[in-house]
């Protein structure tokens, strides 16, 4: 490796908004970013398979090409950065540039959660920095901040609202009482989602940022398979305003909690008391809750998304290793941030033995003695209750009997609501929210 | 340099409260802190002039000495760390630490902020690194966030909560509309404030604090003189009070906005809209709200001081350090995390030229025509006023007349304000604050 290097050759595969987000940032501010590093940081080539469309950036045409190899081949290149997106054709890549002794930054949060092992292990072996900042809240330095400023904590808590879009559509929701198909059909019109929103709103993209998250507290990769999820795409405007009369509202969260033998880890929507921090955190940001052995509590809040924040996390990757590069050092900072080796793996806590609190929303017809059915039910299963609405308004021919639950173990709630949806006066299935009062 | 040492010595001068905090996070997470660096972190040497008290951790007295010289001299420490906060001393220690090739660690925001140039460029001369995140809001990596994560970017504005005990001030005023003396009273009975907590409450700290942010933003030091300060002693509950009505509340900002050619940059009492982000902001927290040109708005929240946060601030600044040692790096990252030579110098507006919305209270005797004087005055100084509030509510023997103002210049209210003063019916000296209704 070349010492005391005054020039960092940058090549770039995949064309997209992130991508020009990224090169519009080392042109605006290639002046700072050069002061701030030592050296110049320079986009030698970018492949795309369309390099026709207008991205809104100036750019000299000679840089595009539609061949991704010859970025991977381009020995000068000294760092790839991969934000093709998707699982086999990026790894490929991946695996490929590094295999050629080249440092590699990925926006891709799906590849590390579901492969991150493979491509964690190939960056030891070949020596080279692996930079994700991206992947997670592309606007909060959260990676960085688990890399080195909570680097001494044990985190015993993290709770989060990583994905922007399930975010600003329960906003709407909340704020407007309109049903979640109305507001989604909305927030594609605006452009806020992608149409179908799938990844966005049924928790698979929180939950591969909560991967990535725990495999750097943890330093070994977790597996997404185990993390439970749970999308809004069920919730309704009633539950969100029922939520509201106890006093809640409903995010959809991203938790860890550390038992010590085990970690929660689990992505679902949740009910936290509107004065939490997490509450008041709405539209399209996304924010981050930090519960750390000696640091005490902490929230990270910004933007999750979009061309020019997710930009900046790349180049504040580009500029770390640029730094590293510059001084021919290896090995600084392993992916996950561990650089002692690690022999246990991470248990997640089956989700059926969650204690938690519940909300539940029963449908039941008005007749006498419905109440005490269910009451009983609970109650044989070691569910108490702690607070109860029942009020005339009725939903579709049927009555809302709602109910706050005191901690409770998630398999007797599962086992509850199921005899209690068989009721002959149960008119449509019951539906749960858990519920954390714990944190800030 | 020894390459991949699997032992990193640390010596600490200071044993006080961070001091016991650090030396308690390295001993009871001294497993993960050597799984994450890759290599055991030892706390060979401790001096104090105190060497006799109980700091409340178990610590072998061999390793305690009255003399700093010994930490210093020792030529098995790597790394120093610097606790006994004052100018002259402490200086002293740092320089000699670093001219035995040590790498420096401090928590003494005066030191940097008042003689920050010799002691930056004593570490660029002599190689070594200085790591300084407990210097502002323990708990809140934010330094590390300017050189890691936010580093592509130009930050275009930063409000911060940088003071613990004038935010409990504050917040305690507020909600209990007590009087500052009595709060005062208060948080010194119960450990939140010193007696007399003057650095605290008279914004010197927090200007200490945003010295040393704006000097990492901008990559040279700025002179702590430059720095408008103005404290929160002269706050009245009858103000906050006000302010509430005109749906604003009343925090000590340390704002810096960058204007192009030169800074914003200036701590004093704040009136901001109670749905900004920095409103909710209470007790003993802090809080630093940044926008970037690309990254956009966002807010980094915790705590600010205490053993355990600054600890880990400390330890994490050592964990940073021990990755480098380990490899043998040298000058990864400069003090101000600017590697380039910078030769201009960073213009700060004199206040005077400072735009800005204000909130006066004009106490006056009721009589007619003073409201006219006053808008009178105003007006010729091109003070343009958008609310007033005048009611009949009597606060020692005079009406209270409450205004806010469009954007108007300093140095024209400072002017407007002393003739308005000297007409016979005002009854008392004006009480201005500045308001923000600028960012989030």
């Amino acid at each position: 490796m070349r010492s005391k290097m005054s020039k960092i050759n940058v090549g770039i595969i995949g064309f997209g908004t992130v991508g020009a987000g990224a090169f519009e940032i080392l042109t605006n501010n290639r002046k700072i970013i050069k002061n701030r590093v030592g050296a110049d940081i320079v986009v030698k080539k970018i492949s795309d398979l369309d390099i026709e469309s207008d991205r809104g950036v100036l750019i000299d045409r000679d840089l595009l090409t539609v061949d991704a190899m010859q970025v991977i081949d381009d020995p000068e290149i000294d760092v790839v950065v991969e934000l093709i997106g998707g699982l086999e054709k990026a790894k490929e890549f991946i695996l490929s540039a590094m295999e050629k002794g080249k440092h590699v930054i990925t926006a891709n949060k799906a590849l590390l959660a579901e492969c991150g092992q493979e491509v964690f292990t190939a960056a030891e072996q070949y020596g080279v920095n692996l930079g994700f900042e991206a992947c997670v809240a592309g606007g909060i330095p959260v990676i960085n901040a688990l890399r080195y400023g909570l680097s001494a904590n044990n985190i015993k808590t993290t709770m989060g609202i990583l994905n922007g879009t399930s975010n600003y559509i329960l906003t709407r929701m909340a704020q407007e009482a309109l049903p979640y198909d109305q507001v989604v059909q909305e927030a594609v019109k605006l452009g806020y989602a992608e149409d179908p929103p799938t990844l966005d709103v049924d928790g698979t993209d929180a939950a591969h940022k909560l991967t990535i998250l725990i495999s750097i507290m943890a330093g070994v990769p977790v597996s997404f398979d185990d993390i439970y999820r749970e999308g809004i795409t069920d919730l309704t405007p009633d539950d969100i305003l029922f939520a509201g009369e106890f006093g809640y509202c409903v995010k959809l969260l991203a938790i860890m909690r550390n038992l010590g033998n085990r970690l929660e880890a689990r992505v679902h929507p949740t009910m936290i008391l509107k004065d939490h921090i997490l509450a008041n955190v709405n539209e399209a940001y996304n924010a981050i809750y930090f519960e750390g052995d000696f640091v005490g509590p902490g929230l990270y809040y910004g933007l999750g998304a979009g061309r020019k924040p997710t930009g900046s996390a790349i180049v504040s990757d580009i500029m770390d290793l640029a730094r590293q590069i510059r001084l021919g050092t290896k090995g600084l900072m392993p992916p996950l941030a561990h650089a002692g080796s690690i022999e246990s793996r991470i248990q997640i806590q089956p989700m059926e033995e969650l204690e938690s609190a519940y909300y539940f929303r029963f449908s039941a017809l008005d007749r006498p003695g419905v109440l005490s059915r269910i009451a009983g039910i609970l109650g044989e299963h070691s569910i108490s209750v702690s607070a109860v609405i029942q009020k005339g308004r009725e939903i579709n021919g049927s009555v809302p009997i709602v109910m706050l639950t005191h901690e409770a173990r998630e398999s007797n709630v599962k086992r509850a609501i199921s005899l209690i949806d068989e009721l002959d006066a149960l008119t449509s299935r019951t539906v749960m929210i858990r519920v954390e009062d714990r944190g800030l």
